[in-house]
């Protein structure tokens, strides 16, 4: 038997038992796993059967079709569900639904992008809705088409800032191609939710934040069938169908019940009998929507600004005006901001390209996520917030690499060297959070025309890069023009005499060299090394360095632990060699208010602190 | 002149006056520190003279004072407003307010604890508010006093997801004692907040949320001083003064003005004039309302559980029994889980002392701030949520320890070894972002008997402890209530002639022993050390193992960047003396679904890959 929807609209009882099969399906690829969340999918069976059969409109043999709606699973550990889908559309075969959470399977216990018809990853719960209205963004601010973007979220996720970012977001923007499905099946996995039932509740929440909310019986599929259609014709406010469901919905064991959340139904085959047997349902899922087509900001030529040797100029600043110039060149960057686009820089963007800026306030975890959909719609998103602040949203930083996502983000006003402000403002863990997210790269320009050329190579970079920029101003010391490529690194002195080389990054490129030129008057050569290139750090010269001169001297604005002097170490940490002599310089006492020079002495990390430590490093008697 | 409030109340014309104060004296200090948040100070200035003339209940002369009311400056940009109330209460000297944000000062850029009348750091915004409900929630749960806690607000912050699930706990719960007064100056940094004025956007959300909105004109001292009194006497719901005020009110050169944030004034001297001039009032604050004695709970025999060496047990299972054991040797010990209490096992301790549990939902951000808050008040709290789950509270824990908090932090799931819930659920880079935090402990135990102590140990340790716990079972290996120091380590296999050393922890350790097994009967001899104290690292035996083995193999299931490995680095980063041969096995490559087995031979952390790095190490030709 074949659900259509392509000319006869498929009947009520044709959904339902498209429901009862999405149940049996999640019910037998869990069993099979021995493990999985059954039960967390059949209290939306009928919310997505209904879905599928009339509302979604994606051309499954082309997930890449510009004019496909998205569906993202918020609450990612309903898989089993999403998986059961794909196979009534067609996508997978009943086969490879079995295959559910083996090694090897694509079906895994949380989607991921590794399925074609994923866009990102989910399983962290309270950030599909947040991504979702990034692609609602991309669909009427960017590509300007009528797809649309439909979010399945638990109620338990709820309980999240982040989504209350998301609803904040979308209620302000007017996004009415973003429909939430909220399947509130009562339940957490250790127990009830704060709200349990109480959709009024919910529902008081929403509208306040500007949301059209439609309450629903979950499991009536005409009401259902009622409620999507109300979301569809809703015009100028995103809208929320808010639906009342039963855990376990159709399995008398563990329907509604405590302690059944996220493990196999305990009799399978009786469930399945329960629930009227295994089916065969397909679904032709409705065409695209193909009207118009996806707008495109015009390419130009590239015009980078060139800052002279010797003038001064702050690295952020450096991002901005670069940022701005890469729009000019390419119609597929765009940029966010977290309300500080005045301290990052994205200014000079916004002011340029205003239509391709998102200003996303005070939301760092909705500003990632909103980047997180732009660039799984084909866009190159930048964005960017003081470094500290990243910290705010890194669980997402983690998800958009199991998302397999390509971002780039700046995070300004690093280090100490911010000066005053003080340590809520001072970006001093952000090298090694990014250095810990697979796949990354991670750079730290020391001047203008570096940071120039740094910021059109992450344009195309793939993966999550970063871009840590200082607040205040650093002299240009490299002409307009020299490339950095990734990986690479700039000595800048050296002699075949040296006795020790330093590494530096960033603000402290420009105390080492100082530091080197007093150890030079005292008949001390010191090799300087400019590591922009934090991750991957260019380990040929790292090595080079240990061989030539015996002793490493690393040098960061940043805690002890993770940053650039654990780069240098992690080149000799395959065994290959045995490690020269190390010393790593960075922040190590909490710091307070204080000028960025006061605060740079403090942490001894300024000239005087380096050429010290470098000769306790050569005399043997460090620390 | 002294305003008083202790039997005359003091007049409308005084608030004002000490309004008036408070402006100018933001504007004095931070004219003279050549940097800070006049402006922001100013538009809150009458909302706190009314506070601090008629309302806060406080012993100036005793911060530790257990009646004391709380304030916290979520706004932590406003610091001037709080060192100018401060100086008016008679804290600090006129003196000491013009030594803001300078070298040595305890008036940083932004409040610390350092100064002893603040309770917690802030400056990132959005998170006073969550650390507020934390102290209302040990007002009304545990020390059952009637004292208040006030929390004053910017409107930009309020785009932070950490508020909404701030509204939503204290909503919830009921703290009647809990007051936010939020500054609707309109202006964020770098222009016009998404809502501006319209108040009543913000109404509709907090109504919303459950609490008792109070609409008001910020600089109406009459009608402030209603607002404040109708919040006094609301009872069952948290309360919020919705103030309409003016950014750098009073002075018309920034009054309303952007590009007026985050800097002095242009006219310091004009400026004071206009606000009639510098003042030297002083108030009296209200003696706290010493009603009633704090509850405390009572204390008992330590009475841990044992396991049976050869045994096998999760140690996330012995992690929440040995807190449940805790909880009833310490009245002062409390819990806190993100609603998954049933997986990190802290339900052991909510069954036994569930007046001391709190339940925070899916909510990691307001989770650690309430910890943050709950300490601040005298207790011992406990967090624990899974170890991936804590990236999402990240920022809140490196605040926390500007806050020189005392937390102890348990994330249990970590690394590969979970299985097939897959990447979204593995912590892996847990161990670098808590080894980052400034004193920090990092504990990773391999057995039952090892946690329960660790467990101990962490109540009594000052700063930041994170506790790495696994989710599946591993065999007891030490016997019941031997002793396992923070810094130490243990080892398991040793001779005289060992070839190199393996340093493992955690599930690792277990592996490493059977791949020392496996090497040994290759006539390979392998130390073993059970590294359980990540940070600090027992740095003594790291030398001795370089000194004797000459070869060190860590091994982690944790990405490569930040962990283990790189914690055994640092040992040899003081440039003391060259280091030794080492390898880190790490997970290198993004993971999936696959039984737990699999997950480590798929990142060659099994026993068999320990094995083959081991014996290429002592080769010569590791990768």
């Amino acid at each position: 038997m074949a659900v259509t929807n392509t000319r006869t609209r498929p009947g009520l009882e044709q959904m339902a038992e498209l429901g009862q099969q999405l149940r049996v399906d999640a019910v037998r690829c869990s069993a099979a796993a021995g493990s999985g969340h059954p039960t967390s999918s059949m209290s939306a069976a009928d919310l997505m059967s209904v879905l599928l059969t009339r509302y979604l409109r994606y051309d499954v043999g082309d997930p890449d079709d510009p004019h496909n709606d998205h569906l993202v699973f918020s609450k990612g550990h309903a898989s089993p569900l999403l998986y059961a889908m794909l196979r009534a559309a067609g996508a997978i075969s009943a086969d490879e639904l079995m295959t559910y959470r083996r090694l090897g399977s694509r079906l895994e216990g949380h989607p991921t992008p590794r399925l074609p018809w994923v866009d990102v990853a989910t399983g962290s719960l309270g950030q599909g809705l947040p991504v979702g209205v990034g692609m609602a963004l991309t669909g009427a601010r960017l590509d300007r088409l009528p797809y649309r973007t439909w979010v399945l979220c638990g109620d338990s996720e709820l309980a999240e800032g982040s989504m209350w970012e998301a609803f904040e977001h979308a209620g302000h923007a007017g996004l009415d191609h973003l429909t939430a499905i909220v399947d509130v099946n009562r339940l957490g996995q250790r127990g009830p939710t704060r709200h349990q039932w109480d959709l009024d509740a919910y529902a008081r929440r929403m509208s306040a934040f500007g949301w059209r909310v439609i309450e629903v019986d979950g499991h009536d599929i005409a009401a259902v069938d009622r409620a999507f259609a109300q979301a569809v014709s809703t015009e100028g406010k995103p809208s929320v169908i808010l639906a009342r469901t039963r855990k376990g919905r159709g399995v008398a064991s563990v329907e509604d019940r405590e302690g059944k959340h996220g493990k196999p139904v305990p009799d399978p085959d009786e469930a399945v009998r329960e629930l009227g047997g295994v089916r065969d349902l397909t679904v032709r899922v409705r065409e695209p929507d193909r009207t118009g087509t996806p707008h495109r900001f015009p390419d130009g030529p590239l015009s980078l600004p060139a800052y002279e040797v010797g003038a001064k100029e702050a690295t952020r600043t450096a991002f901005g005006r670069a940022l701005a110039a890469l729009g000019g060149a390419r119609g597929d960057v765009v940029v966010l901001d977290g309300e500080v686009a005045d301290s990052t820089r994205t200014e000079f963007f916004a002011d340029a390209h205003p239509e391709r800026f998102f200003e996303c306030y005070i939301a760092e975890q909705q500003m990632l996520a909103a980047a997180v959909g732009m660039q799984a719609l084909r866009r190159v998103p930048f964005a960017a917030t003081f470094a500290a602040f990243w910290s705010r949203a890194f669980d997402f930083v983690r998800m958009a690499a199991v998302s397999r996502a390509d971002l780039r983000l700046c995070g300004s006003h690093a280090g100490v060297s911010i000066g005053q402000d003080g340590p809520s403002q001072m970006g001093l863990e952000d090298l090694a959070l990014f250095r810990t997210v697979h796949g990354s790269t991670v750079l730290y320009p020391c001047d203008a025309n570096q940071t120039a050329d740094l910021v059109v190579a992450m344009a195309d970079r793939a993966g999550i890069s970063y871009l840590r920029t200082n607040r205040g101003d650093t002299p240009v010391i490299y002409p307009a023009g020299e490339r950095f490529p990734i990986g690479g690194s700039r000595t800048l002195r050296r002699s075949p005499v040296d006795e020790l080389t330093i590494f530096a990054a960033g603000v402290t490129v420009h105390q080492a060299v100082e530091a080197a030129n007093r150890l030079a008057s005292e008949g001390v050569p010191a090799r300087v090394v400019d590591a922009y290139s934090v991750k991957p750090i260019d380990a040929e010269t790292v090595r080079a360095a240990a061989h030539e001169t015996g002793h490493l001297l690393t040098v960061e604005d940043h805690w002890p632990e993770g940053g650039l002097g654990d780069a240098v170490l992690e080149v000799f940490a395959t065994g290959a060699e045995p490690v020269p002599r190390v010393r790593k310089l960075a922040v190590r006492d909490m710091p307070a208010s204080a000028t960025p020079d006061e605060q740079l002495r403090a942490a001894g990390i300024d000239a005087r602190g380096i050429a010290e430590a470098a000769r306790a490093l050569l005399d043997g008697s460090p620390d």
